[in-house]
Order: C-alpha cells, then sequence, then structure tokens
C-alpha cells in the first residue's frame, strides 16, 4: 500500500511565488476556439493556454524564476544547471534578467541550435559528452565546487511553486469581466513531472488535470501504475522536452493525491497536433508544446459531454521546417 | 480645400457587425510586454493584439464576413472575389463556414502556396495573367455573369465596418476586470486602408490611429499629403499584402478625419521586425503583420513619454524559412 504523502506544494505556496515572479514572466494570453477547428469529433467548450509565448519559449522560466526569488542571497558563482533544452535557456535568461551568472552544462546529445541559443543569452555553456544524466553530475560537481545555485529542472517545491503560476493566472483569466467561463479540465503534457505537479498543486482536486505523455517516455504514467516512481526508458519525437527517466519526488507527492487521469500519445499523433496547430493558427509549437493537444486528437483522451477543457500549449521551440514540411 | 467628408462607417456599423459576425471569427489574445524586450529605446507601456491567430491567419475573415452577412439573401452563385493572399483565403473560408461556393480570381504573380491554401478551403480558383488589377478586372467580369456577390477587400463600407469590430474587441479586452489598462495609441498596418479605417471609425479620434506603411507602396500617406487618394507605385517585401495602388474611397472618408499620423518605413525595418517578433515570441509573422512594429523598431514612430500603445500583428501568412533563415 502506497504511504500517504503530503504535497511538498501549497496553493499558498503558489500565490507567494506569483508575487515573486510578478514582472520577470509574462502573463500569457488565452484563446478560446471551437473544437471543430481542430477536427475534435465533439463539441466541448476549448480554449488554449498560449503559455509557448512564455519568454524564451516555455513554461521555465515561471519555476527557474521562483527557484531564483526565493534563494534569498545569491551566491556570487551565480546559478548552475543542467540541460540541453528549455530549462536551460531558462536558467540563463533568469541569469541574464537579474545581471547574474550562469553555467549550463549540455549533453553532447542536445541539438546546436539549443545550445547556441543559451549561449546567445549569456551563461556559460557546457558541453558535456553524454545524455542528461551525465550533464547532471557535471552540474552537481560544479555547483560543488564553485557553490553556484543549483537550478534543477523540476526537484524543487520552489520550482514546482513556479511553474503552478500558470494556473493561478489562467483561473484569473477564465473568470474575468471578459471571459466569464467556467472549465472543468486542464490537459498537460509531463516529462519529469514538475509542470503537471505545479498545476495540480493549485486545482487541489478541484479541476481535473489530465497528464498526457509521449508513450515512448512516459515516467508519470508508470509512476502511477507502479505506485511510486520507477525508471522508463526515454525516446521518441518529445524526448529533448519531456524525456525524463523518472518522475520526481516532489512531483510524485503531489501528482499521487492530486492527478488521477494520465493518458499517452504515440509521435504521429504528437506530429498531428503540431501540424493542425500550424494549419488552423500558425503557431510553430514544438513536439512537447503539441502533446496535450494530441491527447484530444488522438482520442487519447475523450472528454465527457460538456467537460470544459483547457490545453495547454507550453512550448514553441523547434525549427519551423519540422513543422510545416 | 478638401471638401468635408462624412465618414462611411460609425461606431454603431461596428458594433452590428460585431454582432453579425460573432461566432464566425475568433476573440484574437492580447498579450502585454516590455518594450525592452522588443530592443525598443523607450519604457513605455505596450501590449501587442494578435490578430494573425485569426482564422485563416489575418484579420481579413472579420470584414469579409460581415460583408456576406450583412448583404441578406445570397444569391445562389455565391461569392466571387479578386486576391492572391489573405482576401481570398478569407473569403474561402467564409463561403466554407456558410456552405456556400466561391470563386477567387488570383492574379499569376501570387505564390503558389497562397493559391494552394484558397483551394485547399474549398474555393474554385481562376489564375489570371497579369497583376492584382487583372485578377479584379476578371473577377467583376465574372460577378456580372454569375450574379455572385463580390466580396471587395476594403471598397465597401461593411468590410470596413467589420475590420473595425477588432478595436471593439481590443477596447473591451484592455478594460477587462483582468487587464484595466488604458491606452493611448494603436500602430496598424495600411494596405488599401480598409483595416486602418476600420479602427479609426471605431475610435473616432478618441485614441490615436497611427498607419504604417512600407515606404516602396504608401497609397495612405500618399493620399494624406495629396488631400486625396492617388495612385502609387507597388513595390517591396510586404506587397504581397500592403501593395495597394490607391487608398480606397470608403477608407479615405475615415482617415481624412481620424487618421493624423502616418508614417513609412522601409523593407529592411520590416525584416528586422519579423526577426524579433520570432527571437522573443517565436511567432511567424508575415511582412505586413510585421510593419506596425517595425514603425517603433526604426523609430519610423517615436512615442511621446507615456504614450501607452497598442501594435497590430495583423498577418500570419508567410514561408517559416523567410522569417528564420
Amino acid at each position: 500500500m502506497t504511504p500517504a504523502l503530503t504535497p511538498a506544494v501549497m496553493p499558498a505556496d503558489i500565490r507567494a511565488a506569483a508575487q515573486r515572479i510578478a514582472g520577470h514572466v509574462r502573463v500569457t494570453p488565452i484563446m478560446h476556439v471551437a473544437a471543430s477547428e481542430f477536427d475534435l469529433p465533439f463539441a466541448n467548450a476549448l480554449t488554449l493556454k498560449l503559455e509557448l509565448l512564455q519568454h524564451v519559449g516555455s513554461f521555465k522560466p515561471r519555476g527557474a524564476f521562483n527557484r531564483v526569488q526565493a534563494a534569498g542571497q545569491l551566491p556570487a558563482a551565480g546559478l548552475v544547471a543542467a540541460s540541453g533544452g528549455n530549462h536551460g535557456a531558462a536558467v540563463a535568461f533568469v541569469a541574464r534578467s537579474l545581471g547574474i551568472r550562469a553555467e549550463v552544462f549540455v549533453p553532447s546529445s542536445s541539438p546546436a541550435m539549443k545550445r547556441d541559443r543559451i549561449a546567445a543569452l549569456g551563461a556559460t555553456v557546457h558541453v558535456v559528452d553524454g545524455l542528461y544524466d551525465d550533464a547532471q553530475v557535471a552540474a552537481i560537481k560544479r555547483q560543488i565546487e564553485t557553490g553556484a545555485l543549483a537550478v534543477h529542472p523540476f526537484e524543487h517545491p520552489d520550482v514546482v511553486a513556479g511553474q503552478g503560476t500558470m494556473s493561478l493566472e489562467l483561473e484569473t483569466q477564465m473568470a474575468s469581466a471578459q471571459e466569464g467561463m467556467g472549465f472543468d479540465t486542464v490537459l498537460v503534457a509531463s516529462g519529469g513531472g514538475g509542470f503537471t505537479a505545479g498545476q495540480a498543486a493549485w486545482f487541489e482536486g478541484r479541476k481535473r488535470v489530465v497528464s498526457v505523455e509521449p508513450i515512448t517516455s512516459q515516467c508519470l504514467n508508470a509512476a502511477r501504475l507502479a505506485g511510486e516512481p520507477v525508471d522508463v526508458t526515454v525516446a521518441g519525437l518529445a524526448s529533448d522536452s519531456l524525456g525524463a527517466r523518472r518522475l520526481g519526488s516532489v512531483a510524485w507527492s503531489i501528482v499521487h493525491p492530486y492527478v488521477a487521469h494520465s493518458v499517452v500519445v504515440d509521435d504521429d499523433a504528437i506530429r498531428a497536433a503540431q501540424k493542425v496547430l500550424w494549419d488552423r493558427l500558425r503557431l510553430i509549437v514544438e513536439p512537447g508544446g503539441a502533446t496535450a493537444l494530441a491527447a484530444l486528437q488522438s482520442r487519447a483522451y475523450v472528454p465527457e459531454a460538456d467537460e470544459r477543457m483547457v490545453v495547454v500549449v507550453c512550448g514553441a521551440n523547434c525549427d519551423p521546417a519540422t513543422v510545416t514540411g
């Protein structure tokens, strides 16, 4: 039997995070669309949260900013992180915004385009032979050497609380005079689980949070099946942003009580979601950013009648030619 | 001396248009950004109106829908229009939405990609040797033959009133509980003047509407200088969407009393605006859609201290490789 877990992040933490990071992150727009516009075979209310318009093209600055702002006095060595992708760019962006240093360890497997972006944001980039885990080991060693603040992509309550500010913002937007719309369900893509956990921590079961993962990299779904985080293999189209080997324990403390729906989609479904987002909205969306919508298109998640849904489109960073070509 | 003109479109027409087209067009999001994010050398409040997220990637369905919905009983022959670009796609989209026929006459000079899009939306595409004017002549001939409803891109009060619904929507959004922001100025790109006139007709001088045109195709600016619409040459990067030879007379009846600021930008400025919108927001924006922002970047328009600005990003339809390459 799974022991009862205390959620590592509570709504009050997310409110505090929102105050900390206000002005440092963008309020990203929502947009109501008709399900039929996306060829979905149902008439449920559908809203897109366009979090891909966040700074550096993903939700990651929310968590990174909160982690850094909550840390108090920062070490002279600045920030250190491991990531070849969106988190690395977010840490570099945070450092530049605050006028501090950042070192980012990127695996040699990560695309040169993403590395260059991190460097262009002013961070020192160290390329580490191997995969993400190797880069993470190098980052930890460096942290011990320099005393820099380590900013993990998901395994810290302040990071998860920062990510959760998206749902606080979303709920405010949906309730505003202009919108005045209720909603029942939020579909989000899961990698290490920090983003999904942040949203679930905010809602505490008041809304249904549906986790969507690639079938080739499904650590959240596996944790739910196993009753605890377990190692999974990682592969596929969206693995550059969603490819975590194991769900974070911080995330699990929230996912376990609050996320009762997790589904998986295959790469064809993700590709189809990218295509439809370009065709109908002219948005370039990276595979991980289109994964939540893919659950509706592929019918991995089938809404109930009258279930009002929000789909989070959470990342933009890919070569447009891979979407439009 | 220029005789006094009666504006062909009044705010009441725009309110009526908004009711007619509600549900047929999208409410497009606004987004508050910091001027510094776009490397602008001032600290004025800046909001983007993301009208490029409208159906078929431009504002054009607003005007086309209102024209068609206001026309009453539609002829069996459906709609006819001339356009190789955004207006053609909008007319095809309107026809498909309403389950009626559309014929679109496109000049042979228009890119195959845009033609294909119009056909993919279900319209019958006729390619006419020559430029836009040749296609327009062919469309008029066809209208006489078939009795179809001609939908002109800008020279009709119902089209202009439809375009003006964007500013009604914008003003509601800016005033909503969530936003609660005032604004002073709206920067818009001008082609034949219908879009700019629609916004100016809504505000009636309550806000400053700044028209921005390519220096290579500036029929609105030329009309203001000459005191009446005059023919101009048409060329340059944005001419596929903004390249009108002469400002419309409907537009002029509104521009003349209400648009006191018009500026021009060169192709380098437009290209730079496209680049910055991709780099900072991951938006693919066509040249005409980036033209309004180009006025700020190039300092063709320099705001006063405390002048709160809205920049309309009004079109998405271009090959991403031309933006990111």
